[in-house]
């Protein structure tokens, strides 16, 4: 078994109101030290070992976790001591 | 400068229905091999280095950025090279 965490960030130039509104909150809340708060998504995958592993997650990324319109992803693999 | 990045997650035992929906539909497109799948938030801070660091994420966190009822979170601070 691996665990595969896949990243999830939205695009350079791309908006992101989620950011955003925790900025302005921080701000109100005067954190001022923060001068800027980006936000992404983390997926886990506890998964079988395949050969083509690397061919399977790009697949999931693209066909489903990812939306590669707005979103880039990058992913980690580690294999897990279970059996 | 210094980059905080909180990753936060949802606690053990809590229902994660974005993870559920994930795990079903991953299924429905046959891909067996994975077994389970957990989903998380990451947020990345940009912020003036202080002494009391720790504190002032703590407080983000607790304050605005965790929901701390349903959710665990963790964080790292890496040193930026920008002035």
């Amino acid at each position: 078994m691996v665990k595969v965490t896949v990243h999830v960030k939205v695009k350079e130039g791309v908006i992101n109101p989620e950011a955003s509104a925790l900025e302005r909150a921080l701000a109100e809340l005067s954190f001022d030290e923060v001068k800027s708060v980006t936000t992404g998504k983390t997926i886990e995958l506890e998964m079988e070992s395949t050969e083509s592993l690397d061919t399977k997650v790009k697949e999931m990324c693209e066909q489903l976790l990812v939306n590669t319109v707005i979103e880039d992803y990058s992913y980690t693999v580690e294999e897990e001591n279970k059996a």
